[in-house]
């Protein structure tokens, strides 16, 4: 583990800082950092996760005292991606209502990062699954820790690529590449990554929390504008479109989410789980 | 050569299995493969080899036994290409109807490429030429043992790029090192084509075709829908204009194939073979 | 320094040779080769010189015996970018002139890297400054001395990015890689320019100019016609996007010029340069 999971913050805190329960979220010298605190769970993403993220980008978004804004976990993982709970206990007759909830959620949060106005860096600071790997596309920096690792089972579970990542992926590194994440669920090292243009720099562990904290006050301190415009100049040529993906890849995920495929894989899953 | 290079199946049998004279084709657990059958020829494509390759992909699309589909080549050669002899002992009151001919028969073939909706996957067993090479970009992984070479010398015989190559090159390795291929007639090694996301991954001469087998192998075993629509999602957002660029690149070549340029190519080409 | 540095050329000359006071321009064997020649001034570009690379550009476009042409330096830079001085001395009430007339001359320069109908080949023999780095993803092959950087400082100028980069620089390397540069003033070297598919290929310093002058002369060699038709496949499908995207860009720089961001840093520079 590194420096940044040294202070997991109790999500039972009566009043927590900002109302936020599954989240710790600071704001210092103009970055703004989001950090999952669920380390028990691997920071896992529940329906309350996902909510608080999209509350977070949407407070550092406003507040004019941020320059930057930068998402993290506690501990030792980035983040396990979604959290299988959340499809667990659905009964039968609820399934299409759980699954058009979920289509809900998911398409504000990843519309939350496409239209995020500032520059937003992602600090990897170890495993990273799923829904945590394929928004990697739509920040502006990745800095990963070299234990770092990204995996997205899709097929595995019997649903399909979202964040965009159905775009973003075969534009960062091919197809081909794209393809054995996406299709064939392939778990990459952060240096793969980095050779994949999925993660901007690898750091050691050892230094990791260090080296990003001095890189990211050394951004916060350049003019805000010039940045925000830059990023504006590339986003706005992709804004259109990576809605629409967004949108595409969440309606197959309702066809997936009530297909046999996928229900057979969760149940599989919890299957394992219970007998360990 | 490689194990997959073993057993040459003769294109002169009289009832060749499925009725391909130059492929073999085989199903095995899913995984469809197409083996280009002329290692005399270093399997080079005749109009038969080219119509043949679309019938093999409509088989493998339609059937439902069928996962995933993989090309490769019989003998030390992926492919080289186009077989020139296509244009040898051409009247010249016969070109312009050749070329209509094989733009005909070179946008189906793309085309094929293109709208192919299972997991496609070339397996590189030696060296790759032309139309071979143009194609990877729509593969949905490419598999190359490291003694496969790519080129494509376009301009060296007085041609233009095709396979949508003029965009998916500049898209999978940027304008410049697409350009030292499809304009300046560089041949690239398969650790190059991995470096430029051509090639999904390289694997030892020795071991390939064990490896990839059981790679394959693997990959069938997932739930064929969330692979199919996975690629769906991705293939959907390129479609319309790789269906653009195919008809562009081939009515280019109608005329460059008329033209002095080609035309001195290739009766230097084949002045230099009949004085080997 | 390299060979290519070797005979710089004084711009106080007479009667230069083709009319231009701030390059020097020759024809051999088909290859139509800009050299930059203010090595005093690191090659920094005034508004002459932008002027003098839209009329070179214009006439190896024109000239028939033109196969292919090259843009290079003299001396150790290949071209500290916008010449500062150009802001310098500005009346408060002549800001709003100026930036229009920057805007305009802008937009004709890279708009004239767009159009370019030939091969068009970058020779990079040193640091590289921004716009001419911006300007790269526009070329159809970067060459560059092992002694080659690569800078775009513009937030730090409190600038944004030109030269179509806000669209060429994610594609090439990705989102993050490219705001590392656009956004965070990062600097690289030539072998990571090269890994970023922003260079096509990194030569020792010592052998640069012999390596690259012979590839030029074989690269001019191959059919003409094959060569400006495969660059028209991947240029047409992308022109439109690209001139949209200079104006974007050059749009938001006449803000930025008149920008208290801006201003602040110009001064700030020429204060420092004042007292060194």
């Amino acid at each position: 583990a590194n420096e940044a999971s040294a202070q997991p913050v109790s999500p039972q805190a009566a009043a927590p800082p900002g109302g936020y329960h599954t989240l710790v979220v600071s704001n210092e010298g103009g970055v703004f950092t989001i950090r999952i605190n669920r380390p028990d769970k691997k920071n896992a993403l529940t329906m309350q996760t996902y909510e608080e993220l999209i509350k977070a980008l949407d407070q550092a978004s406003n507040d004019k005292t941020v320059v930057l804004a930068a998402v993290t976990g506690t501990g030792d993982y980035y983040s396990s991606g979604n959290d299988l709970s959340n499809f667990a206990n659905i009964q039968p007759d609820q399934i299409a209502k759980m699954a058009d909830d979920a289509r809900d959620i998911l398409i504000r949060f990843v519309g939350a990062f496409i239209d995020f106005p500032k520059p937003l860096i992602s600090l990897v600071n170890g495993p990273a699954v799923g829904v945590m790997v394929t928004t990697l596309g739509l920040y502006d920096a990745v800095y990963a820790t070299d234990k770092a690792t990204f995996h997205t089972p899709f097929s595995q579970l019997g649903q399909t690529p979202e964040g965009c990542s159905s775009y973003t992926f075969p534009k960062l590194m091919g197809t081909g590449k794209a393809a054995e994440m996406l299709l064939f669920n392939q778990k990459i090292s952060a240096h793969e990554a980095c050779q994949r243009d999925l993660v901007t720099e690898v750091f050691p562990d050892s230094s990791f929390h260090k080296e990003v904290t001095a890189r990211l006050q050394r951004h916060a301190k350049y003019p805000v504008k010039s940045m925000v415009y830059a990023k504006k100049l590339y986003r706005d040529q992709e804004r259109e479109i990576l809605h629409k993906i967004n949108a595409q890849e969440c309606d197959r995920l309702v066809e997936r989410w009530q297909s046999e495929d996928c229900i057979n894989a969760i149940m599989s899953f919890f299957s394992k789980k219970s007998k360990m």
